[in-house]
């Protein structure tokens, strides 16, 4: 999240009339974030989060994403609401961009998760997946497995300019992944993205999700590794073993993992170590002048990946099936 | 504002302990600004400002700063108010930074100002010096004449870089301030920092001044003259007579000013644009790496300056006097 746009305080005004949540009290830029532009605001009803979509979202996949935030609250999920305009349309047009304005969900990011934590983020996220299902639209990954080597052949020339040998040891491993995906798993609605920043909890529990603009159908046991990936490993990029025991004893306890899902655990680790790995090389090469956001650096998931890489089945990470 | 601190949840916990404000319900980063770590702060009592002190920010000035504050809310004016903690200090340390917690002002920037909102922010300035009469400490202005020549020599080398004949234009303009600054205006608590991100508007009525991070002991009539400065240019940086009458009118109904600060209205003009071109002028060539926040563009106020250089005397800008 971040502030690629203004809004002009006459237009914002004018774009409020068509809502019914009260008058403007204050608007303030959200910094952080890559992909969007994103404001606090305040009306006399309360805070809100005003949502100005940039390039880098298709706008036809808005429906999709609005859509399943509204799905997922109606069966219960906490994640921010779309607000309905006066003529029943949640998504809108300010400052020449498509708008939203979206509920403000209570809560703050945990940095440092710990195992319960974990446990809490996995629970929910298995919540998510049974609550996907009945969502009336699809929309495919992609940043899925045939995505990974076009996306990786623009950035393959420079990427020993990163770490020495990266080139080679990619090749290497979409040759493994190419030939050992997973066909068969379960697939649904999935997050795609969950990491700490999308997670919000208050008093250690877990008080909601956001940022559902990566979501997708795909294999469900997908976004289970993309958030072992994300929560269980250390500031030092260190396999934390207690957190990931956690992190799937959580999901576990509302949905069971297959036996081919849980063995497909590696691969599927190694898959989604790449994919972020893949992005943020092409994203540290290619930093637009006057960036307002410092990209990410591929290192931290060139690292996991190796470690995923040393693991040949999933007991050996110490995760227990149910 | 903008965010170059990050806080983690159980840092951000523990310091909310020292005050009675409620529990954490949520962080968010502000973006823009180019000074401090500003945070949006919500807790079971409502939304609050969080600002972490940079670098940038003298520790030694934060007294005067807050007190300035308290002092100006005593008095009746709209201004952010600093939370006092438990033990009746306003002043904390978090991530390391000094730290304040300040009350939340609604209201929103009107970027496009008209006559009525710069008679508004006239009459608000000038309650504001008659409200700074009486507060007990006192600030040197940094940025004022003496320092200004000094400050220019940091970039003197490359300003015409930015602009032929910037260096020359420059020099020249620091001997005529010199020698013809006004020595024996009314003085007092200025805001050095009035532009329109600092004035916050509700339905079209002034609903506070904030950002006191350059307020310093100076000519009362020089800060008349960084509004005028800030609020009565076009988007294309003309001149607009008519905000600049209404301006000094919304001032002039609170405080009349004297025959000579009227009189000192252009060269005064001359030298606070000169201060903030400069300012911008080695922000412009020093941008340091990584940098988070695009610099301002120095020509804006050369400009400024140069039409200023051409009113020989006050009248000229079709300004009245009371």
């Amino acid at each position: 999240m971040a502030v690629y746009t203004e809004v002009t305080d006459e237009a914002l005004i004018a774009y409020l009339k068509l809502y019914d949540i009260g008058e403007l009290h204050s608007l303030k830029g959200i910094a952080g974030g890559v992909e969007n532009s994103n404001y606090m605001l305040t009306t006399d009803q309360g805070n809100f989060i005003l949502t100005l979509y940039e390039k880098r979202v298709n706008a036809k996949d808005l429906p999709f994403f609005l859509g399943l935030m509204e799905h997922l609250s109606e069966k219960g999920m906490s994640c921010p609401l779309p607000i309905k305009m006066k003529n029943g349309e949640s998504l809108g047009l300010l400052a020449n961009r498509p708008t939203a304005i979206i509920s403000f969900l209570d809560g703050f990011e945990i940095k440092r998760p710990l195992p319960k934590h974990c446990f809490e983020v996995g629970k929910a996220l298995a919540e998510m997946h049974l609550a996907g299902e009945g969502f009336a639209l699809t929309r495919r990954n992609g940043l899925t497995l045939e995505d990974w080597r076009p996306l990786f052949e623009k950035s393959a020339d420079r990427a020993d300019e990163v770490q020495p040998g990266l080139r080679k040891f990619i090749e290497t491993e979409l040759d493994f992944l190419e030939a050992n995906w997973p066909k068969s798993l379960p697939q649904g609605v999935i997050h795609a993205d969950l990491f700490t920043d999308n997670v919000f909890f208050l008093r250690d529990e877990l008080s909601g999700i956001i940022d559902f603009y990566f979501a997708c159908n795909d294999l469900l046991a997908y976004d289970l590794v993309t958030c072992i990936n994300a929560w269980c490993f250390e500031p030092d990029w260190a396999f934390n073993t207690t957190k990931a025991l956690a992190l799937v004893k959580g999901y576990e306890s509302v949905r069971p993992l297959s036996e081919d899902e849980f063995r497909a655990i590696p691969v599927l680790s190694r898959g989604s170590a790449l994919r972020f790995m893949l992005t943020r090389l092409y994203d540290w090469l290619n930093v637009p002048p006057g960036a307002l956001v410092v990209p990410k650096n591929p290192a931290e998931y060139i690292t996991k990946l190796k470690f995923h890489r040393g693991i040949e089945r999933t007991e050996l990470y110490g995760i227990e099936h149910h």
